[in-house]
């Protein structure tokens, strides 16, 4: 039998406690031993709740008790469950998470406390939900020199612009309704300003290249600045606006960036939508692989942390290994980055023509007084340059 | 240092070769130690090249060098690949292979002996090329009880499929092409009738429900029968054919199957062209998620394998869990299946629809004296009694 103790019990907290529950035989099997929750820590009561009978307040029952071997930590934000999961780790126990907010700030620290006490902490559900992308890069393509990811990473935003094209709302419309189903939360800014989505990214940059990627440094841009127009520009090039975050490496170091690009029907992120989630990897060996599936969701979040705590079993006393590294990944500024852009534009052909080279006007319904246009492939810095010295730009879309 | 041996230079043994050398930092790194590849078994003589220095005619050379702890099976086919992988796991030794036809006939057995001696049997290669799945069963979707595997797992028949509906071939031109360019192979039955995706989905099946899936008992249709008319069809009804191979769990059993069907665009699978590769799993707290990449290739291929000689470097004297049991799996037959069917037909439409109900003609160019039409969804045996009793039914292709 082994111990584990469940830190908050909401909506992945108590998937996570259904999991446990409802595979259990199929878990013990795996496992190579029974895994009991001991204990679920919340502030809160559950009265006529399963988790009730194994309620407690005090965090300190769980860390004082030498039975627990494994904790779940599923109560998000830094604090306390920074302080939460290094006195686990510091007293020997294993740290399952989906708290990706924890992972991209404190992972590195976390990552080697559990190394020098011989324990794990995993974190399989803080990136893509159930899709098995963290482990894969740890244990699955351990041959390989990655060099691009690029995800859609969160679900929220996925499911607004679904949304604004295909019943064709506006943004505010759209987000109202992801609030009423439950997709996006009242405070929806860490989704729809794209800063879960930069988490992620840093969190797999890290593992996929080796050393830190501080998600502090990757430019960030969310989708609050998509309108209709620019759904129907995007149709009318046979385009979906989708939030991406995107990391390369080259020789020369690793960049990294999230912003909503248009992403042709030759790209498979093209048909990813609602509130799934995708992620490309690209090895010098392998070439092009994807990730696709429920990137949220109490269910399949909730696999995804119970797979960590089978894998915590498997390895009670003995830390898997991770490529993610404490040095500090030096990110290049994505100047450099040569793609083509679409950009709305107030001025005449000619001007465009002057300032962007030869481009062929494309016009849709409801957005007079200008005319959108795709740019050759040129440098980010390229392109900033001549929007600047332009003043007829109303908008621009990077092309994925 | 680890020392690896490779049997047979082949395509992929020289893929391993190469990407253990191209990428031998990251792997040590990973791996934890510096692999070394001391043998390449080959009958063959390959002066100048790199592993004409480790070359050796005779397998007692690797079998006897206790320095030896991870052998490479890239020899393909049952003999000598057997007797070579046996006699391995008798002595101590790890083996990582991509030879399916192996894994579906001695996996049970091969996996049984090497946990008998603490070592690992590893075949990520053998199933989707590049793409982790066996280890994502293996590993990550441990808290899960799959109940569902769909998979374009041929490459050459998927890139049979495509030529024949982007270039409008014949299946025998597309063949001849797929030939040409490497593709398939001189003697292509083994891709063209099935039997490759029918062992690959024998494999995944294992994994997934825990018992023992006979390939031999799977229902087998290949790609031969399909012609120019049936894509036109497919592309009227706005779908795909695909050969898809199956499998499903319910509370009776298992079934499995492998056979070209229609996939709608409301499948991701229906946009996995070329040679590509994709497995679809549904677990019942994970739902849908989809894997895809180089389902084969040298170097796709080798950086599985390779990923496997890190694992086994890894765990070089404990076995890694699998699920696959050497308890058989009842194969239900497939006849109580309920799906709806495609039907090309020679009678009037009211012949049609005396059989199966209210049907929607679909006539195609250079499709004369018949249509087509989709019956509703129905039993495969229910559809089988109707078609048998009709005589007018001129093919029949499943609807995914």
């Amino acid at each position: 039998m082994i111990n584990a103790a469940i830190l908050g019990y909401g909506t992945v907290g108590a998937g996570v406690f259904g999991v446990l529950k409802m595979n259990s035989a199929a878990i013990a099997r795996r496992a190579g031993d029974e895994i009991r929750v001991k204990y679920v820590l919340d502030l809160r009561e559950f009265p006529g709740d399963p988790a009730a009978e194994v309620l407690t307040h005090d965090y300190k029952d769980i860390l004082d008790d030498p039975e627990v071997s494994i904790v779940v930590e599923t109560m998000g934000g830094l604090k306390p469950a920074y302080d939460f999961t290094k006195q686990a780790l510091l007293a020997g126990k294993n740290v399952c998470t989906s708290n990706k907010e924890l992972v991209a700030e404190y992972g590195v620290e976390l990552l080697t406390i559990a190394r020098e006490h011989s324990v794990n902490y995993l974190f399989e559900a803080s990136c893509g939900g159930g899709i098995p992308i963290i482990r894969t890069f740890n244990s699955s393509l351990t041959a390989e020199e990655i060099d691009a990811v690029t995800g859609i990473l969160n679900g929220t935003t996925n499911y607004i612009l679904t949304k604004m094209r295909v019943d064709g709302q506006d943004f505010g419309d759209a987000l109202k309704e992801a609030q009423e189903r439950g997709y996006a939360e009242k405070h929806p800014e860490a989704d729809v300003e794209g800063w879960d989505a930069c988490r992620k990214i840093a969190i797999l940059s890290s593992l996929a290249y080796g050393n830190h990627v501080s998600y502090k440094e990757i430019p960030t841009e969310g989708i609050t600045n998509i309108e209709k127009a620019d759904i129907a520009y995007a149709e009318a090039l046979g385009m979906r606006v989708k939030l991406l975050a995107v990391s390369r490496r080259n020789e020369k170091g690793v960049w990294a960036l999230v912003a909503p690009m248009l992403v042709a029907k030759s790209n498979m992120l093209y048909y990813v939508d609602d509130v799934l989630n995708a992620v490309f990897v690209h090895g010098n060996a392998l070439g092009d692989a994807m990730f696709y599936g429920s990137g949220a969701g109490s269910l399949p979040t909730a696999s995804a942390v119970a797979g960590d705590v089978v894998d915590c079993a498997r390895h009670l006393h003995k830390t898997i290994r991770s490529d993610w590294s404490p040095k500090k990944a030096e990110l290049l500024p994505p100047d450099g980055v040569c793609r083509s852009f679409f950009v709305r534009f107030s001025g005449s052909e000619a001007e465009a023509r002057d300032i962007f080279g030869n481009v062929k006007p494309i016009r849709t319904l409801g957005a007079s007084g200008e005319f959108g246009f795709v740019t050759e492939v040129m440098s980010e810095k390229n392109f900033h340059e001549k929007c600047s010295g332009s003043g007829k730009v109303i908008k621009s879309i990077r092309i994925a």
